[in-house]
């Protein structure tokens, strides 16, 4: 969620009965500072922040989250080891991300409060394992005991009430307010994302880190050096820097990288972030409801 | 389900509750003519037949169908136009298994009476798209009319009832029979699918026809010979001829070809398949109910 998720995103999802985060991914310390601010007076209710832990200026990111009084952070892409303890002791409740039950023990064992299991069907950065979210949760479930959150191609209520039943204590869902009123990325990636159809994405740069993007321009540029049998550093020069924000934030839809995941096929109108979570939580107990009615198989 | 399934699994699937297929996949046209028989004195209820089209002598394997009297057959790995009228006409019920909804579609036109979509999860050969059971089956639903079966990645009831739950009127369910008493696999192969665990599958051979399979040593012979840029050529001559059999029929762990989905993780007992079918109806019936009187969230 790096360039979507600011502060009145996180702020309208936890106005209307989510738990809103702030991707920290995209933001240097004093900026994430001033959305936690303004996010504190958005909203009374709870709101996190999402910490990629191998980004650049860690410790004054975490400083940053510990001095504005954060009391929620899901840590990702790096080891749960290195700030659980510190924030724990802070009295921050700590949630890490992981892509399979290696890592997921391995979160527990640091001592996180929860876990999100996010599948293989999911945007942006993602696990080498590529176990997906029907197979991940259930699996995830066997072998941890503390809450366990799934993410990865959950977009509706039907799908929040799947991934239940496959283990979750609830769900992390992210492509879905890409395209929300109160997303900060580009309207040409929100439009983008729209009109994105099953197969419209791919898993690639497994070399550097796997991402998962939108097959447009510079998709197909990176396809064309793989046929070279490029070197890792030839990946690194093509990739560039900035090609995310340059995607995602300022809209270049042919030489950016847009991020998004593969339930982009089932997004079809931009909303607000509180109407988006309504409709989830409506269709997820409508359902719940209807099985009772239906016919016993 | 090729070298799995043959009349003895079909049967004891069909006679338990569940739809049972014969996997034509690995037979001659004389064997499946064998099977075809045996299964028909084994069980009254109705049972299909698999077809992978693209498989040689597939007009005698057709013949053999018809004249045998076959009520259903479940035909995937080519294109539907090409038997579909043809099957029909001879009163056969005729379900397509496709990757996306685009090849849903193709089906839907080309007469087929339901539809299995397959996610990437699933083991043996695969879509290209890599979409995954939990986001194809919401996506294929909004664009199909004919009844949908969802695969991939389903082994339990609560499986079963999370796929339906996403928009499927029933399951497929392959790599769960691998591990039973009635499969034909060889027993170290159906030992190794227990001892699976998430990871441990992979889709390979893109260039040839996508498959899912067990890391084993004749996978890290196939990353190997990746490292150096291969041709299709090259490819097809380290697969060589028979791996499928050799592994999973003859139980060559090391260089044979081992066809199993992610949810293999999640197997841990092999069973007879009637009790399979029994557990997944039971679990499945017993989620359904207890969501009525859990907490609505």
């Amino acid at each position: 969620m790096v360039w979507n998720s600011g502060y009145k995103l996180a702020s309208s999802v936890s106005n209307s009965g989510g738990l809103g985060l702030i991707g920290a991914g995209s933001m240097r310390p004093e900026l994430l500072r001033e959305h936690i601010r303004k996010c504190q007076k958005s909203t009374k209710n709870p709101f996190g922040v999402n910490v990629p832990l191998l980004y650049p200026e860690m410790e004054k990111i975490i400083a940053v989250i510990v001095e504005e009084g954060v009391k929620i952070v899901f840590t990702s892409a790096g080891n749960p080891k290195t700030w659980t303890s510190f924030l724990k002791n802070k009295g921050i409740i700590v949630v890490h991300v992981v892509s399979s039950v290696k890592f997921a023990l391995k979160a527990q064992e640091a001592g996180v409060d929860a876990i999100v299991a996010e599948g293989f069907e999911a945007g942006g950065h993602n696990g080498r394992e590529e176990t997906t979210t029907f197979t991940l949760i259930p699996m995830v479930k066997e072998y941890i005991s503390i809450p366990l959150i799934a993410a990865g191609g959950i977009a509706t209520g039907s799908g929040m009430l799947a991934a239940m039943i496959l283990g979750a204590d609830g769900v992390q869902i992210g492509s879905r307010f890409v395209a929300s009123e109160e997303s900060s990325a580009h309207i040409k990636f929100k439009k983008q994302v729209l009109s994105a159809k099953d197969g419209d994405t791919f898993l690639t740069l497994k070399e550097l880190a796997p991402v998962r993007l939108i097959r447009n321009k510079f998709f197909q540029e990176v396809q064309e050096l793989y046929s070279e049998n490029p070197t890792k550093g030839d990946l690194e020069v093509l990739l560039g820097k900035g090609r995310v924000r340059k995607g995602m934030f300022e809209g270049d839809l042919e030489k950016g990288e847009l991020e998004i995941g593969q339930i982009a096929g089932l997004i079809y109108k931009i909303k607000p972030a509180a109407e988006i979570v309504q409709e989830i939580i409506f269709e997820y107990n409508s359902i719940k409801k209807s099985l009772y009615i239906r016919k016993h198989y």
